[in-house]
């Protein structure tokens, strides 16, 4: 297999959209998911995000990355003023909505109404989820990062409310995300859906791997 | 298909291993890879990370999580000791072995050595790469953040060194990773081959999305 090697002069020197497809490409394949929130006046907003990431387990904390204001983020700036969001995973049967979520509508459209994704509130929770996904999150704003490097932003949550298809979830835990079709991206336009290769054990020095499946 | 919905108040009383099985499958497919590093005396180390993210394309900037210290993180104190590292993506041929790197090994044991993974010295970068890895890249440290929330540790490097399969990269900089039978993992220990279902144009207001392939 050749390889191609591209040194750090020829990544400055990329034109600028094949250079963002190519380093977005680079991490591999990413958590992608519906971040739904709603304003003060309860005005609903929806959008994909792909920079998800594990923080923690106790307490249950999520984080996820913001690129620089302007434009006006209305999602950040939602969460900030109402302190709650909710992550949504999107499965096979959402993809194309949940991809047009990304397009630039005017101030005012929800865009839950223009793809046709349905809103769901329950529980008392603030943010609308996403009636579609069938792995639903209720997650309470705790602090805001500025990443002054390049002026992006992260914000970490806490996983407050967990909607999960009651076949999937495992005695120890573990959810199959495979049998929710929960679905990954690659780059900034391609989806996947997953193929199970196996479920690995705790691994020791001296022990060898086993499959837990 | 019946939900199950699980609260904070029980979210904190779970067993702690189930807990940690939960909260580390919620955000979905992973970003997974192996982070290969050398000390001041270029002893090597490997290991394995499943918390990669984008940060920005100008300048390539690409962050993970560290878990807290102590332990003593090997990998964090040889890319704070030596400003560099490189990140390796693993594919279905080497992901027992990338899965091994994860066992606390004496000090003095290279993963290399102990897993049977080739180290690859190339291109006078300074950290060893995988040689069974496809998708190669070397990392200069460019800032840590503490979060203090929970003690854990965000490692900011811009990529400086990209190493891919001729064949994966398209015209537009998007890499194909599927094609470079790159893989994902979800939880603490599945992992997963991917299949495409599409790749996506931009999306707009007015316009129909169309296929990208």
């Amino acid at each position: 297999m050749a390889q191609i090697h591209i040194d750090y002069n020829q990544i400055l020197q990329l034109e600028k959209q094949k250079r963002v497809h190519l380093i977005n490409s680079l991490g591999g394949f990413k958590s992608v998911a519906l971040v739904g929130t709603s304003d003060k006046n309860k005005n609903t907003n929806l959008s994909i995000f792909s920079s998800f990431f594990h923080i923690g387990a106790n307490p249950p904390l999520i984080g996820m990355i913001f690129r620089p204001s302007p434009p006006e983020r209305d999602t950040m700036r939602n969460i900030l003023d109402t302190g709650f969001y909710t992550v949504n995973h999107i499965n096979e049967s959402i993809f194309k909505k949940a991809h047009q979520t990304s397009a630039r509508y005017e101030k005012g459209v929800s865009e839950f109404d223009a793809t046709g994704l349905n809103s769901e509130f329950k529980n008392d929770f603030f943010a609308p989820f996403v009636a579609e996904s069938k792995v639903q999150l209720g997650i309470e704003f705790k602090q805001k990062i500025d990443i002054s490097i390049n002026n992006t932003m992260m914000i970490i949550g806490e996983i407050v409310q967990i909607y999960i298809p009651e076949n999937c979830l495992f005695d120890d835990g573990f959810i199959d995300l495979e049998k929710a079709n929960t679905i990954t991206c690659s780059g900034l336009d391609s989806y996947h859906k997953t193929l199970q290769l196996d479920r690995l054990s705790y691994a020791k020095p001296d022990k060898e791997i086993t499959s837990l499946l």
